[in-house]
């Protein structure tokens, strides 16, 4: 096998069917992708019964993510690992079970074929952790200079539960607002990689499947409005994107979210505000004040949502202004939450 | 609006916001896009009605691929068409109706803005006329240097037509081979207009989504083996891995497969051969011979099939070596059609 990607390797013919055979069937052949055709045949889920508590509405959820980060590899993963859980997570924010990937390459002429195998066994772990299949897949390779190593692009599907309607659109005044663990542990583990920064010691990325802890919260508190995963943006946009699709206001407690001191010290370093900086294992949830408490239960039983935390409310948008998004410090004032504006931290995942 | 890509449009914040408001939405919002969440909730198949004369089995068809042809505007078409029909074209491949398209855009700093509304309004009309909804997006902007303007992924997810089981596997000794049209004009459009080489004058790319022509062909042809569209490797390469996948011989008659004289011209000038030139907008499909003459009319009353040919014929495999594909050239003698090895024309689509 070669020791480098070729631009033969993205030519359709012996070549690709090379690093088809000995680089991605090695690493995740199932029974649909051994099939070789140019796509899946797959159930749909009126055919299938779900294993789980919660049954199947009969709709499909469907989601798409392209993964540039820079590095490739970092402390607590690498973009392989980025790039199934970041589409697992976003099909199961629907309200639904993730179970079929693609996955599209590009691919640099260039490229070590060790990495590509590293990053395939890594996608192969990652799906086998969140129960979905790589089904479908291409490759494409683009000349030295015209890439960056590796890009991958993951779309899922899933199988939406029944009863579930979620979406940002849904939460309404006296709403409780939850996130499943520490803020921030992604951005600045990538970013002190980059810049070789010491603090980086004890901080990793948090890069991981939630699809079951969603399934978990949902089973507990069954009105939950919506999740959301706080990637780019951090959760300052992304509790702008829910206030503004929901027409409300939403005050976050800055004490209560879960911080690392490692993270909230580089971010005070750095002069990064640590709501803008990106999670790649974390959701915020917006559930009704009544079902709060079983909805933090069920995340702190899950491995991943072991921190997670009740951080702020859900309250009538005042009508002159527009949907806002506070900040209550922890000196007692309260400031503006604002989405990111322009990038702070360019090519995070 | 800015009239270049810049990092921030990729940031998850109010730039990236804004490019998904003015640009994005702009050009192919529906009711399922519009809707904002980071995943789409679609009806499946068991829960909708075919309006077609074909119904649906329940199953799901799922592909995925991803462009980066160079350059991306060229006669015939530009990435975007390029980009949607290719994967309606290979969920098509397995007997389905093509519904629902991701597109994941990988933009290069400084990328002209023009360009990209010129390239999303191409994507949303070439959607239309495959009649396949956009439903979830994603945007990843790379530092200038570390990509080449545009990177497009699209997946798709269709509905199977009941009564179809398709695929490589599936040829058999005594079936026939057949093309929807000329071959070679996709690859030969591309790398004339890459070495503006004159002779391009009359050729232009055939990207085209054959979606209908496909459901066409299985009402007249309901025992169809499979679908495969010749792109990469060209037909040489398509007729291998069908060759490969049922254990096989495939011999193709050189005079009966359609090929433009300007296309034939420039390969000869070139050294390139025909056949192992790629095609954006044909399909190559296996019949019963006695379904032929129904598949080839069927193809023929399409405007995407009119230069439909019956070109070969599917036989037994020699057991002592191999599955084989054979040429039957002009001068009456039989040469093996090898699948491409190496690369001959990178980055066509």
């Amino acid at each position: 096998m070669d020791d480098t990607v070729l631009l033969g390797h993205g030519s359709g013919g012996t070549m690709m069917k090379r690093i088809i055979d000995e680089v991605f069937f090695e690493a995740y052949a199932g029974a649909n992708l051994l099939r070789g055709n140019d796509a899946a045949v797959l159930p749909s889920p009126g055919s299938v019964a779900s294993t789980g508590p919660l049954g199947y509405s009969g709709s499909l959820s469907f989601s798409t993510d392209s993964f540039v980060v820079d590095p490739h590899f970092f402390p607590g993963g690498d973009i392989g690992r980025l790039a199934v859980c970041g589409t697992v997570n976003d099909v199961a924010t629907a309200g639904a079970e993730p179970k079929y990937l693609s996955c599209g390459f590009i691919l640099e002429e260039g490229f070590p074929m060790d990495d590509l195998r590293r990053i395939c066994a890594s996608m192969a772990e990652a799906a086998r952790e969140a129960g979905v299949e790589i089904v479908t897949g291409d490759t494409k390779v683009v000349n030295r200079g015209h890439g960056d190593g590796i890009y991958i692009n993951t779309s899922g599907v899933g199988y939406a539960y029944a009863g579930c309607d979620l979406g940002g659109e849904k939460c309404v005044p006296g709403d409780k607002v939850l996130v499943t663990g520490t803020m921030g542990d992604h951005g600045i583990t990538i970013m002190s990689c980059r810049e070789s920064l010491s603090f980086a010691a004890d901080i990793e990325s948090d890069a991981a499947p939630l699809n079951h802890l969603i399934a978990e919260v949902l089973e507990a508190a069954p009105n939950t409005r919506c999740f959301r995963d706080p990637t780019r943006g951090g959760l300052a946009s992304t509790l702008n994107e829910l206030a503004a699709q929901s027409g409300t206001d939403i005050t976050v407690d800055e004490e209560a979210v879960p911080v690392k001191s490692a993270v909230l010290g580089a971010c005070e370093m750095l002069g990064y505000d640590v709501f803008q900086v990106a999670n790649e294992g974390k959701m915020v949830c917006v559930v009704p004040a009544d079902q709060a408490d079983a909805a933090l239960a069920a995340m702190r039983a899950n491995e991943y949502g072991r921190d997670a935390a009740i951080v702020g409310d859900v309250a009538a948008m005042q009508p002159d202004r527009g949907p806002k998004v506070f900040l209550r410090t922890a000196f007692g004032s309260t400031r503006i939450l604002d989405m990111l504006v322009g990038e702070q931290l360019p090519r995070i995942c």
